[in-house]
């Protein structure tokens, strides 16, 4: 394995820590010492059974932080991989040399990418303006509660803004760079328990079914034309994940029906404006009901500026092709840094088998991904 | 206890046995000695588990077949019983006094009235017309599979019909015979899976989410008008008793949506035209499908005849009332016997506690419908 460049080197070594969520398995330790070799300041940040990382090199001036999670989902049945996991293997297929095991694509291969980025600009410009940091979490497939939100926090306390992020999530589809996420959209979840009266499908005008009286409002949901999006994100969805009701006799009309639905949306919209006409639904059609709403992420966006511009233009340097801006797919803790007022964007390598049996990524588009983010850093803070 | 009438006697002696379906604990040995006293031939029929006895008196003639049950539901905990409902008690009420037990009303109050009426009727008329059956099992409350079903299967193969069928369900709602049904509603079952695409609710493009797609098929069954019922029936009613679809994980478009309906209907359709238009209204709306329907039973009518008019007249010179004839409500065994070609009536007692805790008849009222069944013998076989 001599001949691997230091990003696969490095990745590798992440790779082989089995740091399913919550565990960090010491790849923070290992990525600090790294940084701390070419003059980072490193802070070890414990929140419940949370390991993070916040590293920072210089004195003063513009923040570009590295934002990213050493934690992994988990590989399911060993046995169904190619390769064991947590064992990082070097294998030609038809798409090219590709790096096999649980995190190659999400996200150890864009942290060794970040960390030797850094060591490769800081030797050539040890004298550089602003400030580079990391910020590392090993809860961002977990609940995401003592993870890069109490970092935000513990950053906010000590009034520090981190003025461009660049979040290492595996943002592309098919070639490193084609696509970057600019924003995100809003989350909003919710638990609704339509009431009605239990009794006997014999005699149902003793009875009252939520299951009827909620149909022509489910109707209505799914009918329902959110908003149209906008330039920067798709048209607002509405999906119900669960729908609940009934005792498992086949005589007896449920009491009442349980249902759980979410909302990704557009910053065309907000939780409020959500909120009120989901219920002005329900209440037009007569329905009683409990509903618990949950917000998990305001939408973001980053426009334009500096880190887009940043992005596109070392993307097109090294990778040849023009990026595409997206604000879709799920939520990452980029949602947890925007509303600090920094600009977020996420690039990362292909994301085809993140989360799945036999992740894996093409060797050398991690070395590339180290050559776009050293041409933001050479953008940003030369 | 030596001042109680004979239908309460016997009716007490019914209660005390613990006979929880299928059980019969001995309820149908004890009328068989009765009725062989008074010259009933009897065949005790075992299927499965389930005890039947098949009583008859007279060589030749239309029979009139008394038909019913001597299982009983569950008590339920009997912490919860004002007495124990295996213990038959005299308690007085504000509505008079009561007698309290498990099958008080449901239905081993008529059992007693049906001996003791023929008892009586036989002292007087040995020599009647015709002839008398009691068609007796242990599974009215269970699946229902060993018990009419069976003895009318073994009555067919020996060619022998029952003319007039009185089933002693509790038919009536505030006074004894207030009400009859001289009919049944169908019931027809089906367990349904629309069939979607698993996906994830941030990509909902990429999935099919059966819950959306079935929304509107919903509103338009549970508003669909399937009929207007007749002189005899309501109009059709169609319940949802069951609903479930998603995997209890909130970001996960399901993969399938299963649903459990039923159908009440009347006369005025049949089987094969609700199939029709309900998967007429699933195709409607492009729905990707499994379905099993489940007949529980075809609606019957006895609209008029010998049988029903001996009802109302035995009603009117009993109880001084004009009763009702109803098709509501849920399914008896009468759904088993119609189909042979029999006239069927049910005819009993106040059913307001039936498969409740506390159940109860007011103690009068028995005595009230041993008269009743004697005045219809009267006319029918006198
Ligand atoms: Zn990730
Ligand atoms: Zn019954």
């Amino acid at each position: 394995m001599s001949d691997l460049s230091p990003t696969l080197e490095l990745a590798c070594q992440l790779i082989s820590r089995p740091s399913v969520t919550p565990e960090d398995a010491g790849c923070q330790q290992m990525m600090a010492e790294r940084l701390e070799a070419i003059g980072f300041k490193c802070e070890f940040l414990r929140f419940g059974e949370v390991d993070n990382l916040w590293a920072v090199r210089g004195e003063e001036g513009p923040i570009l932080a590295f934002a990213g999670h050493t934690d992994v989902v988990p590989p399911g049945p060993e046995s169904a991989w190619k390769f064991p996991p947590f064992e990082p293997t070097f294998h030609e297929t038809d798409e090219g040399e590709m790096l096999f095991g649980r995190g190659a694509a999400d996200m150890k291969g864009s942290l060794a990418s970040m960390v030797v980025a850094c060591e490769e600009f800081i030797a050539q410009h040890p004298d550089h303006q602003g400030r580079i940091a990391f910020l590392i979490t090993s809860d961002e497939e977990g609940p995401a509660i003592n993870g890069t939100v109490k970092v935000v926090e513990w950053l906010e306390e000590r009034n520090e803004k981190i003025t461009w992020c660049l979040v290492g999530e595996p943002s592309s589809t098919s070639k490193t760079g084609d696509t970057i996420k600019n924003g995100r959209r809003g989350s909003l979840g919710c638990e609704l328990t339509v009431k009605g009266k239990q009794g006997h499908v014999a005699y149902p005008h003793l009875a009252e079914n939520p299951i009827h009286t909620f149909a022509p409002a489910l109707a209505d949901l799914t009918a329902e034309k959110w908003d149209d999006g906008n330039d920067f994100f798709p048209a607002t969805s509405f999906q119900v994940s669960n729908i609940n009701g009934g005792t498992g006799a086949t005589n007896v009309i449920p009491g009442e029906l349980n249902v759980v639905f979410n909302f990704r949306f557009s910053t065309e919209l907000t939780e409020e404006i959500l909120r009120q006409r989901t219920e002005a639904i329900l209440d037009k059609h007569g329905l009683t009901y409990d509903i618990n709403w949950k917000l998990s992420g305001h939408p973001f966006l980053t426009a334009a500026g500096p880190l887009v511009d940043a992005c596109v233009e070392s993307i097109r340097e090294v990778a040849g092709i023009e990026t595409e801006l997206s604000t879709a797919g799920g939520t990452s803790d980029g949602r947890f840094i925007a509303p600090t007022g920094a600009q977020v964007v996420e690039l990362g390598p292909v994301n085809a088998t993140i989360h799945q049996i036999n992740e894996r990524v093409k060797a050398s588009d991690l070395d590339q991904l180290t050559e776009i983010y050293k041409g933001m850093l050479v953008r940003l803070l030369k």
